[in-house]
């Protein structure tokens, strides 16, 4: 199963770009559409940019928080999904030089991050992609890929607004919001119905 | 700073093969030398195989851990370090799907991993390698190279010996050894000192 994605930021694409706000640090050069594809590919010509991501193990959940998500998540490409929103994040060395067991501690003893996401499931589907360790230099730690509804589109601000007022989003020190609306009908890729 | 390396097994190359012993599972053709590069570079015409990974943030230990660590260990590159082992390592499929706690309490609360190597510090330096989520499929998911003197070559068959036996090995499917012995002095790469 391909784990690689690439998000292709132009002129065209399967997702159309509503808003783009850059909520910390350096924004994104604009672009009115987004290409979502497996793989790492290069982007086209004429691209604005481009992001590359790879869904990878499980870095934080233990066993019970697993099982509750599993119990209440659904997968990406749910037909009335008609919403996605892209947040890349970076977060600053000083996390990165933190050990497990703290970076454990602010996620969730602390931020209650995975707690918080688990409310709004199975309505906000997510995914996330890890880039840091990745040979191409990318400018972010992480892209989370979210979908749901229009009218989940509520429950996904307050969502995000619980997230960015923990300790955990202290450590973040780049981060943009790209707000999408479905351009086209759900194809192979993010868009195909999957298991969570 | 370059965290990406790859391992070259071939006719040439700053360390020789002095014995290669697969451990489980399939082994990996034969060569006389091992050239170490930072970064990901393409084999020569002529190399036997090619393994790539990338030094990453710690995902296990903790604090404390992780501060006697630092207060203990010592950097590649030592003069003396003239012995080198290379130890590519697949975990199956089903430890990958533990969670985080599980994984931390097979490693170190019952395999006690990183206390055992604490206990040969300094003189068997290390540095682990992960190679799972690189775009280009590797058939390892760690590389673990250790440097040290000939005089602890004794030191480090028992270290390999203990670990071989807890259970955290009981999630290995894949293991080769390879002994080496420097062949040219410390270079700029693997062969300078460094900090650890």
């Amino acid at each position: 199963m391909e784990r690689h994605y690439t998000f292709i930021a132009g002129p065209s694409g399967s997702w159309r770009v509503r808003q783009m706000v850059p909520n910390r640090g350096e924004p994104l050069a604009p672009a009115t559409h987004l290409q979502v594809q497996a793989g790492l590919q290069d982007p086209e010509l004429g691209a604005s940019w481009c992001l590359h991501g790879v869904v990878s193990n499980e870095r934080y959940v233990t066993r019970s928080e697993k099982s509750a998500l599993a119990a209440r998540q659904e997968g990406l490409g749910r037909a009335q999904s008609t919403c996605a929103v892209l947040i890349p994040i970076r977060k600053s060395t000083q996390w990165w030089l933190l050990p497990q067991d703290e970076r454990r501690a602010v996620i969730e003893e602390d931020s209650r991050h995975i707690a918080i996401g688990m409310e709004y499931l199975p309505a906000i589907a997510r995914r996330l992609h890890h880039c840091r360790d990745l040979p191409s230099p990318q400018p972010f730690d992480f892209l989370t890929w979210f979908e749901f509804a229009p009218q989940d589109e509520g429950a996904f601000d307050t969502l995000l607004a619980r997230l960015r007022t923990t300790r955990e989003w202290e450590y973040v020190d780049r981060e943009v919001e790209l707000r999408l609306i479905r351009a086209t009908p759900p194809s192979s890729l993010i868009g195909a119905p999957e298991k969570p």
